[in-house]
């Protein structure tokens, strides 16, 4: 009998944001394939006979996203239920598309389980909503860190709206330079570093002096950025978490 | 004692991607103060004795905050455990941030728990990934039905990457004259009514003829508009769910 595919989304980082399906299957599958930035209290919830693969994809690490695919699909050919955690949402720059395509083009089921991304939860960790009635209808979320190696593009940057750019600390040079060319030296961003654990850190600035700001205070992955006039907003919501 | 209220995130209509968290307080709290979107599923997890109290916000009915406001804050004021169950997640569209605000101002305590947005969810149950190395680096999520009654505002919208419209399909006419001030009258679009529930109904076509298509199928809400080039792989990856 075929196995199957299940990629779960497992959330920003606190365990408590899987959702209960997600949850439901980590704790009765046969294998996870889990990433980076998924809370190892999660794994505690799996099977204890269940196998536990790190795939340990960090950035740049391109190359082995064919032995992820191979993996996934030699368990699942063996008849297994495999569980492909990843962190945030699997289809918000998580490759998902990439390994449900290779499987099912090898006639493997494959299904996703949307999780709650990181692009919005850890602004709201930190007290910043990412729209607001009176300050933004909208909000654009960028990878920093594209596949081919560059940065953002300026036509992905809409001219209002609320930024959250993930993965973009180590390309903060470029990052701003692009900005400027569409948005307000003034601009108020927030930096927040491994948001909705117990170590989220969070840096407020402008555009203008966003990358003097990521050395100064040493801001390392993983880190969002996000730009707009909801970061005012912060002051008002955060004592609330 | 004064008593706390916490938006919890309900998730996009499948009642299992709701997150850990959010179903724990659920079936704790003393009231759940629920909205339009919400699952009736759900409901059945709060305790037996706990009050449910229907806000019903529809579009438009922008008067009604003020009464939902105040009837958190008497129950917290009471001594309640309060749960405000909103569609989605609180921060996108969901007007936390005013009643958290309001709260605080008050005095009293008010926490969010994210939950899965239906701006991303709802194209993966279609078979849509937002995100692709190959065709979108990045998307731009925005209501088509704002505050004031007017649409969507180009300024919004970039030259490139995905666009996820929610609350839209009333503004049609409206959307589709913006979007061609910027994007390609041939860019694909999906119109997804009831998203993730057993109800989900999907029709392609692109800018041109998305205005028509509306009204031919009788599309209405709760409805999401994908706009993009990942529209295409949905023929790659829908049959999965």
């Amino acid at each position: 009998m075929k196995g199957r595919v299940v990629l779960v989304g497992a959330g920003p980082g606190d365990p408590g944001l899987i959702t209960v399906k997600g949850l439901q299957l980590l704790s009765t599958c046969d294998v996870v394939v889990y990433d980076r930035l998924v809370s190892e209290e999660l794994l505690k919830f799996a099977r204890k006979d269940a196998e536990l693969i790190y795939a340990g994809k960090n950035l740049g690490e391109a190359l082995t996203q064919h032995s992820i695919n191979e993996m996934l699909l030699k368990r699942a050919l063996e008849g297994k239920l495999v569980v492909r955690l990843k962190g945030g949402d699997p289809y918000v720059f998580g490759r998902g598309e990439e390994e449900c395509s290779f499987l099912l083009e090898r006639g493997v089921e494959c299904e996703v389980v949307p999780g709650v991304t990181s692009a919005i939860a850890v602004p709201s960790y930190a007290g910043i909503p990412i729209t607001s009635r009176w300050f933004s209808s909208g909000f654009t979320v960028l990878t920093g860190s594209k596949a081919d190696g560059s940065s953002i593009d300026v036509n992905y940057i809409p001219k209002k709206g609320t930024l959250i750019i993930m993965m973009g600390v180590s390309k903060i040079d470029e990052i701003k330079k692009v900005l400027l060319q569409v948005r307000d030296i003034n601009e108020p961003v927030a930096l927040i570093e491994r948001g909705t654990t117990p170590f989220q850190r969070v840096i407020e600035c402008v555009i203008g002096n966003m990358d003097s700001c990521v050395k100064e205070h040493g801001v390392s992955p993983p880190t969002i950025i996000v730009i707009g006039e909801v970061v005012k907003l912060r002051n008002k919501l955060w004592k609330y978490q």
